[in-house]
């Protein structure tokens, strides 16, 4: 059993706000995050898969096509844009990292685990102060 | 002569997008950039002085006060917001990188000489792979 | 289940060196570390904390909060401080990065477990070869 | 227990390509990976071993022991040089990122395991984009 | 005048070796980096260019632009790549970090001063340790 | 001409602090790094030196020949060493980074100028935040 880990890089807007509260209870909560007009960041995304090596090709699987299925799956949905308005698989979900990260993998695991690997951590570094890790339930 | 830099970070929103342009103008132009919706980055900001060593200090100017003046003219003003709507400076302004160092610049040069010591150069990265830099007039 | 991690930084002196070992002994075992006259390091520390995501905020915990209890009870005692002379809880303790993450541990666990989640890992990174991680007994 | 890590470093050329395969099959599987005239990468090499705090000096393991250890076993044989034909250990095998990950365990394992303590994981980045992580059998 | 800057990333393999001198004195001016089988780096190409600010776009030149100008005229040439063999403009050359910047700069002078700017620098980084910078004639 | 850059790493304990100064002045005047006990840092420094390119080696300069000249000269004078008073070259000296950078400059210009290049910059990063650079006088 071997890890591997692909990294990728996105920017988008966000904010953290529920619309069943007040701006007031938002900014308790939520803080400098519930900025009405939005704010955002440059996310990293760190993907990591484990399995055998496959003795013919010396990899786990491809970190290339892990690339793909990240770029066609997340990275084209998520990057410019707003995490609220503007990604299908987060509609009407709080854009909190934790959510991002169980959403992205639940976005990728059956593509990833189809390579005769299995996903097992999704991992999003939204500032260097930050991140969030997700190993599925 | 000896030059001495001081880095903060702040994340916020903004879009490249003229409302005197059409959106699909804006998008030609403007790339992934021009999303309607914002989007965000996670920005430093190095701010760089120069001046003579202050022999009772061994100080050019103290980075600290340095960072204070940064935080009251600029990170309080623009962490978590959003660039185009919520910046008292960059109203009306395109809210590109270059254009963001020249204001930036234009806020603290008057305080930052006050200390003593020359504004030098204002460098913003925006991502991992762009960083604009301005020296003044 | 989710990880969430927060890190602060602090620069702090010390030296490893033991008063009941002659000089020579303690530069035979801890080498150029038991400097009579100290050195000191930028330390990162990383503190990652599991459980469940909130439905109402998702969030584990708010990593602000956390960021404060590292402030109150870690960074305020140890940042640009002697670890050796100056900070209560490593007093009479070498302080070597393995003990120092096992006492910030001990300083942070009750507080943190408070929140409503789990203390999971203290990470210190010393320099930029060296790194420590303590998951608790 | 607590977990201890060195990084080392070191640039070295390879190539993705099996003789048993035309030039063709590799290119369709190593992709660029499989240019004959070979590439290469500066690697990160982190080591992880695990451990009791050892009383007397605050240690799992001497950090710089382990760096020499790298250095003498590792290091010295596979900096600035190509993976493929200059390093003993890698002969015959394909030089994919695991693999290697693989090898540098074996190499290392009874020496590291001889200070007292236990190897836990080799971790190698070897761009920014990618990196493997081995935990041993 | 402002300045702005684009990094793109490379690996390639490369060796530091006349022919017309003996692998012994090859070896004594150049070190190990004259390993006749090659050895091989990550390398960091920081691209930065000045000229006035745009007043429609807010840009001194679109960084995507430059972006694209590195890939077909750079990055595409020399990533995955053997310096010494497989690249035209080095055809000949010595790979030195120094010839290697300033035969960049050769490349793409034509094309970057077509935008409307002034390349102002190359900057190659080949470790963490080693970085070049080339300014023009 | 052609710049090039050599980083090397040391990790230091000092304090701002002058003896002529009661404690409350200091605190005043240098806060937290007047701290009695010390306090210590991770520095980077670099150091950029110009010339033309030779064109039998293809460099300024050997970059591991100013790697060993900052050895000796610098890192094995100040690393896991107190600044304040363990340094011969700071002795009596302000152990600001402005004036480290100075003395640094003062004491590896003549052994780098007869590498047959010129040293241009002498730059110290002490905090992630921080840093300060020296082109002489």
């Amino acid at each position: 059993m071997i890890f591997i880990t692909r990294k990728e890089t996105f920017s988008a807007a966000h904010k953290l706000s529920r619309t069943d509260w007040s701006e007031e209870k938002n900014k308790e909560v939520f803080g400098k995050c519930a900025n009405p007009n939005w704010h955002g960041h440059n996310y990293d995304l760190k993907v990591t898969v484990k399995g055998e090596v496959n003795p013919d090709t010396g990899f786990v699987a491809n970190l290339s096509v892990i690339g793909q299925i990240l770029k066609s799956k997340i990275i084209d949905k998520i990057d410019h844009k707003n995490i609220n308005l503007d990604v299908d698989f987060m509609k009407g979900k709080l854009p909190s990292t934790e959510v991002l990260a169980i959403e992205i993998w639940n976005q990728i695991e059956t593509e990833i685990n189809a390579l005769g690997c299995k996903l097992h951590c999704v991992k999003i570094q939204e500032t260097e102060k930050n991140y969030v890790e997700y190993f599925g339930k």
